[in-house]
């Protein structure tokens, strides 16, 4: 068994269906601000040792654009919420790189010591958003080999080549260890 | 004698300006992902207090750009690292409602006890960048009834008015009570 710590059911629906042994536990753990996602995620993981019983796990993402210098990177879900996908291609607007990434890093916490598993899926930042799938930055991020944006893609052809997607993938093989 | 824990030597000297009685600690500490300035302090005061000796003062500040919703906040320093006064500037490119200000709230732990003080700077968002002073944000803020940006006045005039000048001034007032 394995608690999934986390607000967003969604999150939640998606992972259970790789690791079927997943509870999901809606509680409050403070988020470091750090410049790097793993250093969100240890040191979430040290405050919920103490506080959780048994196993759990727990994700962040972050959407990294080169030409900002990582922006909006670890604050990419607070970035959404203020400015969105069109401030984000007003900043964009005559920069000739476009280059990006997103990224996942999946903490994992398992008799007692913990791992960190890791995603990332290259690409590029569209000139306009497109698409109604997804959530988020889905609009305006073209995976890498693709034409389409995120939120063009359908949910599995998106999994199968996202940054969560590629983060549970590793998990679900790690934690296959454990069983 | 008080401790400013910073890494931020700027923010020392203007702060030494008020405060005499004041040490600079360069010194790590965790700062929250939150919505409110005050979040963050609340929680690294807590996380301080079993680390320094003695009475000691943090603070946090950032801008809050009104057509933005509330864009840079608590995550100022990061935004200004990553796609700096230009970034502000593009994102503001064509906006009517320029409305935006500094807050800053000190935390101060004194004999033991946590107290939070409050300054804010209502202004507008310039242009274009203007002066060489100050810091940060500075070049593109016009404080309300000024013509010039921080980054154009001098430090006493700009503690004069400004948000972190404001807190200090109550924090000054409440330590006379301690001295």
């Amino acid at each position: 068994m394995y608690k999934l710590i986390t607000h967003n059911r969604h999150k939640y629906t998606e992972m259970k269906k790789i690791i079927p042994e997943l509870e999901m536990v809606d509680m409050e753990y403070p988020e470091l601000q750090a410049d790097t996602l793993e250093e969100v995620v240890d040191f979430a993981i040290n405050y919920l040792r103490d506080k959780i019983d048994g196993n759990f796990i727990i994700d962040d993402s972050g959407l990294f654009i080169e030409a900002l210098n990582g922006f909006p990177g670890v604050y990419s879900a607070y970035v959404h919420k203020t400015i969105g996908n069109r401030g984000i291609l007003k900043l964009m607007d005559g920069v000739e790189n476009r280059r990006a990434y997103f990224k996942t890093v999946i903490g994992l916490n398992i008799d007692g010591y913990a791992y960190k598993l890791i995603g990332i899926c290259h690409g590029n930042i569209a000139p306009r958003e497109r698409g109604n799938n997804g959530f988020g930055y889905d609009p305006i991020f073209i995976p890498m080999g693709f034409e389409k944006t995120f939120a063009e893609l359908s949910i599995e052809e998106k999994n199968r080549i996202s940054h969560r997607g590629k983060a549970m993938r590793k998990l679900e093989a790690f934690i296959v260890k454990f069983r």
